[in-house]
């Protein structure tokens, strides 16, 4: 086993600590990486509320980092040392159901295994994430970060970025397509930055009229404030596709009267049961989806399109050892737009 | 005002009996049609059991209807006395609003004016249906019923084939389209001619393993039997389509795995609110949607569509005076697959 050393709750705590951690040795197909940044996503905070008075396995939570391999096994040939890699929610697959030979590993049929507090398919190990200084990653699963895209920045295209990516790229997002991003947070501000990369009449919808200069500077073309019904009826059955960031529960009614007919909403970063009402589909056709993460293919061609058009996220970087005041203020949606951790602190 | 004869409910009883009825006086768009066979839908079931114990405005059920036109308002242009007709769910719209203009007057934004229990925009009066002798209708909602049609076949094509048309047609349904349709009664049947008669790939999803002769019958490959969960994962992610007929309640967790990635879930004939859950739609990327009546252009492109392929449904005619046995029956799902009341008794 190989040492390294990460932030970890353990028991029926929800403070993450700093713990030494073991990595195991590399297989033939591994690279170790030396994570420099990781990003902070909703899922990590869900995760670590989740231990509150409940214990559990140790958790290190963690999905969307970027760093340098360090290095690697025997039978890996699309890296070497020193390469800089980013590696995202997903660290392997079956590889031999439908949905794997489609590169839509995030489907497997026989469930991927989660960077962090999933299941490795070879030694039954608990993963332990991102938020550490050292991972040990299936070379299939880690991506090279593309020139010119800033290695901390990057970091959360790897959740939030393929998040986004997916369903705007399912959607047939292009040119001309009218797209409203509902929630202007982490994935928000990510989906409109790509969506008006991609050429579409991109719109935000929030509570906060004051996020309307952000909109703008995103490149949106303007911001319809969801609490004022007057603009919430104005945009009915406008707009082609929405993507609804908006991390709280809520009614999906106001966000599905926006959909355009034959359009699509696509409710992002949810786990858990949605009720609709069947009125809000029916009455001018609606549809209605759901996303998280890509597969392989997307998540390569994602970066791509990133790097290409300048794509990174809006991020505020803070010592990894500033973890739990990252969760603390992102519970309170108190940062713009993402937290990423910086683990050079680590050694 | 005219007067006529129909079967009513009133006050908290749930009984039809043969009732007195008087219909407006011709306005100058109006045309008055003889209602020589009236469909019995499960919205007719629902609208009467409601008022069990509960009472309300009396109802006369029936949104299905053909007959031959009477009379004609001085305005009537597109038909003259001894046309056949069919008249479905919907007999006014405002006829201004984005969706009356995009000729989905079923998604009128200022509400539809249903065949019963809406209320006519002119004289407020509550709408009276097809289980009657005559009824008075806006000639824009009204269709020419196409020559070679059986008027009490096509009958159900007003409400049950225009309800499947829908989605099969915004869906884009066409040669080698993968299609199941789930539940094998009123809509199911019809759902399975059409999407046959489009060049689908159609099978059938019911929990009676004995409907594999009618699905066969219908033009469907085959049937999976929904109880069996071998043959349900067998079907996983294999069709583009799945219209889901089914009447009761149910989860559509198994339905949503049996879509293709990209494709859609439409459910139909239910109101209320559903709850998925979000994996259900996520894995594997599903779409939901809802459908459930269709506007002018596309009721008359069905009916075109039915003649030409001669599709109509399959019927059991009674007598209008056995209207309580048949809701009897349709609650037990006793029918193959629609009643149809013929009207002549009524005089």
């Amino acid at each position: 086993m190989r040492s390294t050393v990460g932030w970890q709750v353990e028991g029926p705590s929800t403070t993450l600590r700093r713990t030494p951690l073991e990595r195991r040795d590399l297989r033939p197909d591994d690279l170790a990486v030396r994570v420099d940044y990781c990003g902070v996503c909703h899922t990590d905070l869900h995760a670590v509320s989740a231990r509150d008075g409940e214990g559990g396995q140790p958790l290190v939570p963690g999905h969307e980092f970027t760093g340098v391999v360090t290095e690697t096994g025997p039978s890996v040939t699309r890296f070497t040392v020193g390469d800089p890699v980013a590696v995202g929610n997903i660290v392997d697959s079956c590889g031999g159901c439908a949905m794997c030979r489609a590169g839509q590993e995030n489907f497997c049929h026989a469930f991927p295994t989660l960077t962090y507090d999933g299941i490795d398919r070879h030694d039954g190990s608990t993963t332990l994430g991102g938020y550490s200084r050292e991972y040990i990653v299936r070379d299939r699963f880690a991506y090279p970060l593309p020139a010119g895209l800033d290695p901390a920045a990057a970091a959360p295209l790897l959740c939030a970025g393929i998040t986004v990516w997916e369903p705007l790229h399912a959607l047939g997002v292009g040119p001309g397509t009218r797209v409203a991003v509902a929630g202007l947070g982490g994935l928000g501000h990510l989906a409109v930055k790509i969506a008006v990369a991609l050429g579409a009449d991109t719109s935000v919808v929030s509570r906060s009229p004051d996020k309307v200069n952000d909109a703008r500077r995103l490149g949106a073309h303007g911001l319809i404030v969801s609490t004022d019904p007057e603009q919430m009826a104005d945009a009915r059955d406008r707009f082609d596709v929405v993507i609804d960031t908006i991390s709280a529960p809520h009614d999906l009614g106001p966000y599905l009267r926006l959909v355009a007919m034959d359009g699509t909403l696509s409710h992002l970063g949810h786990l858990g049961s949605i009720t609709v009402e069947t009125t809000d589909l029916l009455v001018g056709r609606k549809r209605l989806s759901s996303a998280g993460s890509g597969g392989r293919p997307a998540t390569a061609a994602m970066l791509d399109f990133c790097a290409k058009h300048g794509i990174s996220a809006d991020i505020e970087v803070l010592p990894s050892a500033r973890v739990n005041e990252a969760l603390d203020r992102l519970r309170r949606n108190d940062v713009r737009y993402r937290f990423v951790l910086d683990m050079s602190d680590l050694g």
